[in-house]
C-alpha cells in the first residue's frame, strides 16, 4: 500500500518536497470517522504515548503523596525544550521524593532549540540529564518508584517492575499485545513499542473520555490530560508546536508530539482522537498534517479554524524575510 | 509515478521511517548508466550546483586576478558551518577586492551545527553574513562583479548582470531552459531553477570530464571540482558529509549537498556523474544515498567501498550511547 502525500513543501511555484503518511480519526467509542493509508501499520509512538506512561504516577497516589499540581504532571507528560523553568520543575519533583538528578537515566543532551541552545551555551559547561527533553517525564517515573516501593535503580530497563506497568497500562489502553518482538530502544532508553496507528488513538480515546476504564485510570487520565491543557508550557515549551496548538484554544485540544513524525491529540469535548505518522518521521510535516486534522473538528469562521488553518498552511521566509514557499497539507488530508 | 523507498530507518527489528527518492548516473557522455523513480523531474538544485554558480569567478578571471588559491574556489562552493576559519577566509577574500561584509545579501544566521553554534554563541553577541553557510558564494559573487565591473548592489537579483551569467553557464551545462517560470528563491536570496535531475546530472558530467566544453570553461570547471577535493574542510566543515566523502579518498570523490535533500557527485577518474533527491528533503536519507551510488563504483575489498559502504548503512545511538536503530539504503539503490 503506498501511503497518500499529505503535505508538501513549495518553493517559488512548484513543489519542491512532498510527505507522505498515515493519519486516522476515531470518536469516543474507538470507531473510525477518517482514515489514511496503511492505519493498521505499527509505529513505534515514541514522546506521543507520554501521557500514558506517567498514568502510574497518578494511579499508584505517588502525584497526590508528592504534591504535584497540573505543572508537575504536565512535564511528566512532556518533551521539553530544556529552558530554566523545566530544569527547575523537574529538580524539584526528584527533590520531593528525596532524590537528586543522578538518579536520572535518560542522558544528557544540549536543548535542540536554537534559542534555548544559545542560552545555555552562555550560562552551562555542559547540559545535565536534567536537561534532557524527557527530565519531568523521567523524575515522575523516579517519584511513582519511590511511592510503589521500587528501587528506582534500572527504572528504564525492560524488566524493571515500572516498564512493566507501563506495558501494563499501555496494552489494556490500546488492546495491542506490547513484548520483546515489538520492542525498540527509545531516546531516553525507555522501552518502546510499535503499536498500530489504529490502536494508538483508540487508547487515545480511552484517555480523552473514559469509555471502558475504571473509574481509578479514567480519573488518573483525565487529570493529566487537563494538566497538559492547563500547563502547555511545561508539555514543550516557548514557540513550541505543542505549546501553541494547547494555547490557541485552552481545555479544547491535547496534542503530543514524538520522534519520527508521530503526532497524537484529543479533542475532548467532541469525544474525538487522532493519531498520524509522517512516513518519512519528519516534524514540519506532522506538525502541518496535525494541525490540518484538527481544524476541520472547528467550524469555519472560528478562531480555532482560522489559527489551525493557518498552522496547516503556513510561510516559510529566508534569511532576509524573503518569503520563499509554503508548507501547505494537501486535499489527500480531508479526503 | 510512485518512487522508490531507498532508504529506511530502523528501530528494534523495525522499520520506523522511510524516504523515497530519486537519483541517476551518467557517463562522461552524460548517457544514463541508472536511474531510480521519476529523474525527468524538475528539482530545485539549491547549494549542490554552487561550483556551476562559481564557474564566472574562475572564467572572468577574477579568481587569477585576486590570487585565489584552492581554499577560496572551495569556499566559492560552499555550504559551510560558520567555523572561524571559513568566517575568516570569506573575509579576506572580500578584502582582496576592497570590499567588507556590509555588501553581502544573503542575510546572517546561527550556525546549523551545534557544536560551532556552542562556540559562537560563547563568542559572538551575534552572527554576521560572514556567518552565513553561503559567505564564501557569496564573496566569490562580489569578487566577480568588481572585476567584472558590475556594481554588486543587488547582485543577488533576477535581473543583475552576474546573475544574468550564472544563469547562461547553467542553461548551457545542463540544457535545460532556465527562466522565471521554474525559478524560486533561494536561503541565501539569489535566484535558484528547477531543473530535471537528468539534466542536472548531465551538466556535473560536463564539469568533471569537460566533454562538450570550450577550453575556457572545461578549465574553469576542472580548478573548482579540483579546489573543492583538495580543500573539502572549506566547502563545509568539522564533520561534515560532504568533507567526509571527499576526504576519504583525496582526488576521487567530488560531492555537494543541497538543502531539501538534493546532492550531486563526480567521480572524475572514472566520468561517473550522479544527481539525487530525496522526495522529502531529508539530509539523513540524502546522504545515504549518495554514499550508497558512489560505494557502487568502488570495487569490493577498497578501502573507498568500505568506507562509503559504512556511511550508507549507519547505526543511531542515544543520548546513553545505546545502539537503538539504523539508517540504511535499501536494495531498490542498487537496481
Amino acid at each position: 500500500m503506498t501511503n497518500p502525500v499529505l503535505v508538501e513543501v513549495t518553493r517559488g511555484n512548484r513543489v519542491e518536497s512532498r510527505h507522505r503518511g498515515i493519519a486516522v480519526v476515531v470518536d469516543g467509542d474507538g470507531k473510525v470517522m477518517q482514515s489514511l493509508g496503511d492505519v493498521d501499520a505499527a509505529v513505534f509512538p515514541r514522546s506521543a504515548c507520554k501521557a500514558m506512561q506517567a498514568l502510574p504516577l497518578v494511579e499508584s497516589g505517588a502525584a497526590n503523596a508528592f504534591g504535584f499540581g497540573a505543572s508537575e504532571l504536565a512535564i511528566a507528560c512532556a518533551s521539553h525544550s530544556g529552558e530554566d523553568a523545566h530544569v527547575e520543575l523537574a529538580a524539584s519533583m526528584l527533590a520531593r521524593a528525596g532524590q537528586n538528578e543522578s538518579v536520572l537515566e535518560c542522558g544528557a543532551h544540549w536543548s535542540s532549540e536554537s534559542e534555548v541552545l544559545i542560552h545555555q551555551a552562555r550560562s552551562l559547561d555542559k547540559p545535565s540529564a536534567l536537561h534532557n527533553n524527557c527530565s519531568g517525564k523521567h523524575s515522575g517515573f523516579v517519584c511513582a518508584c519511590c511511592h510503589l516501593g521500587y528501587d528506582p535503580k534500572g527504572y528504564t530497563t525492560y524488566d524493571h517492575p515500572l516498564q512493566r506497568d507501563i506495558r501494563g497500562v499501555m496494552e489494556s489502553l490500546t488492546g495491542a499485545a506490547l513484548g520483546e518482538d515489538n520492542c525498540g530502544t527509545d531516546g531516553c532508553s525507555i522501552p518502546t513499542y510499535a503499536i498500530p496507528l489504529v490502536a494508538l488513538a483508540r487508547g487515545f480515546a480511552k484517555m480523552g473520555t473514559g469509555n471502558g476504564l475504571e473509574p481509578l485510570r479514567a480519573g488518573a487520565a483525565r487529570q493529566l490530560i487537563e494538566a497538559c491543557m492547563a500547563e502547555p508550557f511545561y508539555v514543550a515549551g516557548t514557540d513550541r508546536f505543542c505549546t501553541r496548538l494547547m494555547t490557541l484554544s485552552p481545555g479544547k485540544i491535547f496534542a503530543k508530539t514524538g520522534a519520527e513524525g508521530v503526532f497524537c491529540a484529543i479533542l475532548p469535548e467532541k469525544g474525538i482522537s487522532i493519531a498520524l505518522k509522517c512516513e518519512d518521521g519528519t516534524t514540519r510535516a506532522a506538525e502541518a498534517m496535525i494541525a490540518g486534522l484538527l481544524s476541520a473538528h472547528f467550524e469555519a469562521g472560528t478562531p480555532e479554524r482560522e489559527a489551525l488553518t493557518a498552522m496547516a498552511h503556513h510561510r516559510m521566509h529566508n534569511w532576509n524575510g524573503i518569503h520563499v514557499g509554503d508548507v501547505r497539507v494537501t486535499d489527500a488530508l480531508f479526503a
